[in-house]
């Protein structure tokens, strides 16, 4: 990659939320920018459980890289896998070779944690990427299909026990889209399976869900999963997973074929060997300008950045990192002439979760509001900010029909 | 699965189109049906092609067995891999245990053959099911980026040479779509990459392709091929391929990362197993009644059937499969009924391939016609085939969208 002797180039790592954001902002700035990601496509994560639950394709969420943004003179984008950053050389060792920079812009998100349960990790699904919801989709599928051929009537249970792990906006939503898949179409499509073999868990290990929400609408939230028949469990700490038999810390034991772990999220572990200060979640801690302390050349934004806001930690949630992507580019360009530079300060706006059809819960400054007037507003947030009218499109089309048809098209085992 | 005393039961291997449509033609009959097959949906193979060049979603060419035979009181659906047939015991034996049968109907369908080139098997793509589709696109879309962060031209030219082997109606179809996906797409896609640094091949090894047509359709796909910039080679019959060098039979060497195989096709290698007389491509040779020489309770049909006609094989294509169901059925409730069987009498319905955008040539009857007119067509015919109303619009969407802004939309690697 050349370097015109005039512009300094932008290295952004990450086609996430906060990447693509700076990415797109930098436009018309006087840099070069090389996007780098080790997939071609920016994945829309928050619709990623409607996937693992048979109601949308993957390719409706994922938008090609480089069709978003087609057209930007001052862009490349490159596929490749970030393996380590040189501070000192300002250069990226990537899986196809050297990538050098003037500034450096990690948007490198999260991955799931497993605190370290290495039976948990290896017999559990995470739910952060296509490649785990559609192993997710196939496995639930499969499960049922095993179920109906099996004559041993605990076998079938197991089979038929969803147990779905962490109470947050992830695991609530995984939950409640399980249930309804499991009792709205799949008891429809396997006639010798009873509504009475299935269950579904959301194992929480705290006494409330939804950590994040408040009070009153974790409390509905709580009620409407009942209703939508989610056994939800309050301080049930998983200690263990064989696959088979899933290990409280009560000491009680849950045979389940299935788990899915959405207890935990770290940084992208490539932050662990940047040789610099991490915070809870091993996330990298950066100023309030979004610079690494010892390198104001380097931006750290979105999941893989560590930044109190009034004592607490921000959420990991999309609209940090595309607040800071703001900051970040507003940054770059102060430094460039010499000013001072912008500090962060995140405006909330919100929070939504969607539990199943025709309800979900959501704060909008100080409002609260639930039941269908919210879940029409969760439709139509995330339909607007899917990218490309395509995807907007098909997506509606296949949530009207689940909706009004108590069907999920995509219900197909793919291995 | 208990048997009703007073009704037999069918069991009916293979969800592709002959077995489909027998399980659906004997929704009415006096019999318990039991349909196997070792996946969960049925696949609209004419569309594979188009998976394989980023056209569609898997999901949109696959539709669930359960959903398209929900409510058919007589069926069961079981998910499994049959392993071997035990002709005198009557049962199956499959992945989930023994499957009794008093009427047994097999429509498993074909595979891709490689005349036991053992290294073109291992190196290059076949183009039979969705995994392959996927995994063509994945590996095309990665040529694309490989090379355009590869500064070796030699190097950039092999990552960008496209060989198709194989000028069947799914080789025509895949090289002309390929090279679409290129030149229309990509080529944007990819500012770095020059259009005289793709090249899209398809290798026939005789001296026309579409064998199947009439010689002036032949003419007209041959150069309507060249005009989409396919290299069209006559006379070139592939040797080896080691994954980097296709070697030609005159000795010829291409350079080239991809290699999609569809030469050759035999019948589903499960048929060798069976102990019973075998045609050309491993095909189960039957009686005109469809069922096996020896076993009148045994009927083969489709792809994995052989059967002549004015001393000609009967071509390996859908009507073929779908005509035969219907006889099937109908001497199944003859046989039960002591009555004399239906002899099969293939009914041409004609040929259809495309070439891309804009062009196709068909012959329907005596007639031949080409151009947009046979495009339009070829749309049609197929989208009305489509199992589902939901897949038919998501279809009709895609390609409309393809059409009118040259984009593909599932252009996503996946791995």
């Amino acid at each position: 990659m050349e370097k015109q002797q005039a512009q300094k180039t932008v290295v952004v790592v990450g086609a996430g939320f906060g990447g693509l954001q700076v990415a797109r902002r930098l436009r018309n700035a006087p840099f070069k920018v090389v996007l780098v990601d080790r997939r071609n496509y920016h994945l829309f994560q928050p619709l990623l459980y409607q996937v693992a639950t048979a109601g949308i394709s993957p390719s409706e969420i994922a938008h090609p890289v480089r069709a978003i943004l087609r057209g930007q003179k001052n862009l490349a984008f490159r596929l490749a896998e970030v393996q380590g950053v040189d501070f000192a050389a300002r250069q990226l060792r990537t899986s196809t070779g050297l990538v050098e920079y003037d500034y450096l812009v990690l948007a490198i998100g999260s991955q799931t944690s497993y605190f370290g349960m290495q039976n948990v990790a290896r017999h559990s699904f995470g739910l952060k990427d296509i490649t785990e919801a559609s192993a997710i989709r196939n496995h639930v599928l499969r499960q049922f299909e095993l179920a109906s051929q099996e004559p041993d009537p605990v076998m079938r249970r197991a089979r038929l026990t969803f147990a779905i792990v962490g109470g947050g906006p992830t695991g609530v939503e995984a939950a409640g889209a399980l249930s309804e898949l499991a009792r709205l179409v799949l008891l429809k499509d396997f006639p010798s399976i009873s509504p009475t073999e299935v269950r579904v868990l959301l194992l929480e290990a705290s006494s409330s869900i939804l950590g994040g929400f408040p009070e009153d609408l974790r409390v509905v939230a709580a009620e409407i999963l009942w209703r939508k028949h989610v056994e939800l469990r309050f301080g049930a700490a998983v200690q263990d997973y064989d696959g088979e038999q899933i290990t409280l810390n009560g000491g009680e034991v849950i045979p389940a074929r299935t788990m899915i772990w959405a207890a935990g999220v770290r940084a992208e572990s490539l932050v662990d060997t940047l040789g610099v200060s991490q915070g809870k979640q091993g996330r990298v801690i950066v100023q309030t300008t979004l610079q690494l302390p010892d390198h104001p050349e380097v931006f750290v934004i979105g999941d893989a950045a560590y930044l109190e806001e009034d004592g607490e930690p921000l959420p990991m949630m999309a609209p940090v990192a595309v607040q800071q992507a703001k900051v970040v580019v507003q940054n770059l360009i102060r430094l460039e002439a010499g000013q001072p530079l912008c500090l962060f300060d995140f405006q909330d706006p919100g929070s939504l979760a969607t539990i199943g059809r025709n309800a979900a819960v959501a704060r909008l400054g100080k409002l609260h509001f639930h039941g269908f007037l919210a879940w029409v507003l969760w439709l139509f947030i995330h339909l607007m900010q899917l990218v490309g009218f395509r995807n907007r499109l098909l997506v509606l089309i296949n949530w009207a029909w689940d909706y009004f048809f108590y069907d999920r098209a995509v219900r197909i085992i793919e291995k």
